[in-house]
């Protein structure tokens, strides 16, 4: 899995049948890193995601990509190849907190 | 998954016989980006996807790869790994409109 | 999916059980690019790809990767993550001829 | 699967029903080389996986990725995307200790 | 799938019970290359693979990865996300032997 902020939203009007009613999201992936460990790096790309835990713009969140994403409460015969897993309260590194 | 838009098509002729009658759209994956939230950054490489939804040169696409590809209605036994899952209205990133 | 041309093959006396007699081929990966419309691009990395449609050197392929490889016509037991899917008429990107 | 270094952790409160319990922890992933076998290079970025087995900060550990994570015991419906398969003993390149 | 040489290998003593007794081998991806058709180019970055064909160092190997992994004889319930497949005898490109 990877970390995440939510920074924005999709919305697709005409789509496979079984998304119907689901949120996208857009998150931006950021890294933990032991050279700075109180920050986390942006990565270069952006990924949509479906979230069905409340997720919103600005919250750090937690995501899942490939088969595994249906693997997400509800969610087992949907197209989809990234899904939020959890909404983040702390991620430590190196016994700092990262943010 | 990601967003791209639609910029070409493929045709063959002999393939696979789980293939036959199915639309080949070529696709170059684009980016929301906070740095830069009324554009979408195109990428580096682009894919082929099938499609089933209709869509056609210059729309903007979500697209799904990997086994979720398969999970689009009717394409459960296809040897794909990227299919188009939906038709995009709009991309919101950081409250404004991506494009 | 992406496209790649043939070029070469790899040869295995010593190897599963499951891929005896399965053919080998050495793909180049090519992409369509909108800036270049009548061109294909070479990608960074070749791919050995299994072969059941007779492709042979210098022909321009579609192929896929991951599990569903494996939905490729009578290869659902192999242990491989790329298959030739078709053999590419046209490409056509923006109106024109790719090649 | 790569090998890695155990360097945080993450907490997260709200979440899928099935991730209730499990332990997150911050990888960074190490590379062997053969241009300088007895060190492990690190990677460019990190990756957050579940752990089953003890594993600690500064442990060297392997992980697995995609949906394999899932064959993980006790792990096969959740909806992870990396686990730790071994805590890691030795490392040997080209009959050198890497560490 | 890809080719490699067999590089090191790696040992675990506390891992998942499924991998008990496997064989874990770490690789240098080498990639077949048209503008260079009698060598084998050596890939950025090394991978941990299961083997059950007797691999030893030096051997150039083709590997599988992902799902396709566990479709090796005798590793379906492994979590495993990387097999080696064959032992190669020859690689051709463009009409010359590479090595």
């Amino acid at each position: 899995m990877f970390l995440a902020r939510v920074i924005g939203s999709v919305v697709s009007t005409k789509k496979d049948d079984t998304m119907k009613g689901r949120k996208l999201l857009v998150l931006r992936p950021v890294f933990p890193d032991e050279a700075n460990p109180t920050k986390l790096k942006p990565g270069g790309s952006t990924v949509v995601a479906v979230d069905a835990l409340g997720a919103g713009a600005g919250d750090l969140v937690l995501f899942c990509q490939g088969s595994s994403a249906r693997m997400t409460t509800g969610m087992k015969t949907l197209p989809i190849d990234a899904a939020i897993v959890g909404l983040v309260d702390t991620v430590e590194v190196l016994g700092k907190n990262a943010a």
